[in-house]
């Protein structure tokens, strides 16, 4: 990739399904020249979410979508290669929206890009993660939705993804019974042995609801939705009476268009409490949990793992791994490496 | 009706759609005769509600079913004739679980029959409604599940119903405003015009999804939801961000003897609250409700209004008017004059 050009993933038109690569156009520009005030960013890592293919729809959702035509947002890490604003100075890490492309500049965003500290205690990437944006869902999901109290089951699908693994193990923190859904076998030994969940039932064995039932012999008490669907039914079903719902995602609804719906029935007659959340709700209490997080990986408590799609070009083939349930950890392309 | 004869209403099968007369047996037996420590108990007063209905199905539900061939729950009030339980005399008047049933005896059902005392600053039959169970639900859904705040708009469905005309007086006395949903022009009139609603909507009429934008020109803070299905899809897509849901019933769905299901997606997106609840949930803080609602109604701040069935026989068919919106306020069916 020749160093003077500007990759950007523009969005085509709005994917039916799965996200394609056809789905958008990739283009080539020069490298934008930071104006009075501006810093220009090469960006690094790009963070892969399940909501990004959210973003890529004109669904109902939480900020605006993509609009057509405008690069792919996406969170992700760069570096300042060159400056007219004293906050950023060449060489300093920068985290924020900083979409699918090489090259961003500070400033023009919806956010502003956020300078990361020298002498990090963890890596920067898992400053996406587990000590990032990814971690912070499950923190506040968890203990401002869920509310679990010691002793109680908390139940999380997905959970050898980035926000589901997080989850568990701050269950595990809270003195909770920890059970995760995942789709593999290699899934649900990491979850067990590596991350220290009480159990784990893969969905893609048959009899896996009746591994649930063994798994929760006490029933659910917390549920830390991210699936949606049949495993999301499956779940509900299981709930213990006044039992809470985080819901932080329906990942399996996502690439169908349909509106997703859920047992009110259920919610009626166990008197459950089901809450929607996005954690730019929480972001006065950002630090809070980022502190908490950062301090549970120095100490070891809480691991987290990553996978790494190399090159830019990869991005939207690298994000059905999501949905293909062919990804382990946080999932991130690298785009370049820090100078 | 002979003195002498106990009639019953013993559930025969469970209704397929509409419950019907032939869905019961109505039996004729002996008036039963009090044990030690019993009292006989000549019904006066049933409360129709829809969860009757529930009750004859099997589906889930937050107490066991009535079982085929048993005597048809119901909530009532009766007249003490004979005892020999100092706790109940001869001419106090009970309230409980009396069943579609002429005479029961006190002791023998799924919870005790609890005296109503001398003086009642109001009429018997509003301790069924707007003092009772009907008026305690309004109150802890709204003001524990809802959590209204002044100025906020609460809409409430079937807004012409036992609970729902409720709903609205209280959201009044919170400083909220008041927008119901209900099924006629005078049951729109009487929540306005009498109840002190701030607006009502026809959903029988065309063009209602446009009036409850008019109506609510802040969107929806508090759903009050009492009918589910597409009324409840209608509210949903108008509910503000952080909006709560307090699901107390879903009545459109319990004829149709199908799973009730609703949008999660617009409960992630809108980061909706959606909580069932039952007010037997809240037993230990009853007498508050009741202590609040009774001081409302004396002083008039809350109206209430009853359509009285007279005659036992004529129970099954008068349920169906609360599913058929031929009925406003509290439901009940006279059994017999007190003496």
């Amino acid at each position: 990739m020749p160093k003077n050009v500007n990759r950007q993933f523009r969005l085509k038109r709005r994917p039916v399904g799965r996200a394609e690569r056809t789905d958008f156009d990739l283009v080539e520009s020069a490298v934008p020249t930071p104006g009075p005030d501006q810093a220009l960013v090469r960006n690094l890592y790009l963070s892969l979410d399940p909501t990004n293919r959210i973003w890529m729809s004109d669904m109902d959702q939480y900020m605006p979508p993509v609009a057509i035509g405008e690069v792919m947002r996406g969170g992700g890490i760069g570096q300042v290669i060159a400056s007219n604003d004293p906050a950023y100075a060449i060489g300093d890490l920068v985290q924020g929206l900083v979409g699918w492309q090489d090259y961003v500049l500070s400033g023009g965003g919806e956010m502003p890009l956020m300078p990361l500290p020298k002498g990090l205690p963890v890596p920067p990437t898992a400053m996406l993660g587990a000590a990032g944006a990814t971690g912070i869902t499950a923190y506040f999901g968890l203990l401002e939705i869920g509310q679990p109290k010691p002793g109680e089951t908390v139940l999380v699908s997905a959970a050898a993804g980035a926000v589901g693994s997080v989850v568990g193990q701050i269950a595990k923190i809270q003195g909770c019974r920890a059970v995760g859904i995942a789709g593999s076998r290699e899934k649900c030994r990491w979850i067990t042995e590596e991350l220290g969940f009480d159990a784990a039932v893969n969905y893609k064995e048959p009899g896996w609801r009746e591994a649930l039932d063994r798994a929760c012999p006490s029933g659910i008490d917390v549920d830390f939705e991210n699936v949606g669907g049949e495993i999301m039914d499956t779940v509900l079903a299981r709930m213990n009476l006044h039992g809470r719902v985080a819901l932080c995602g329906m990942i399996s609804g996502y690439n169908a268009g349909e509106r997703m719906l859920g047992d009110f029935q259920t919610i009626l007659m166990k008197r459950l409490r089901v809450e929607g959340f996005i954690i730019l709700d929480y972001l006065p209490r950002f630090a809070e949990a980022a502190a908490v997080l950062g301090g549970w990986l120095v100490e070891g408590k809480l691991k987290h793992r990553e996978t790494i799609v190399d090159g830019l070009e990869n991005a939207p083939a690298a994000l059905n791994r999501l949905f293909d349930g062919e990804n382990i950890g946080k999932l991130i392309v690298k785009i370049a490496d820090p100078t």
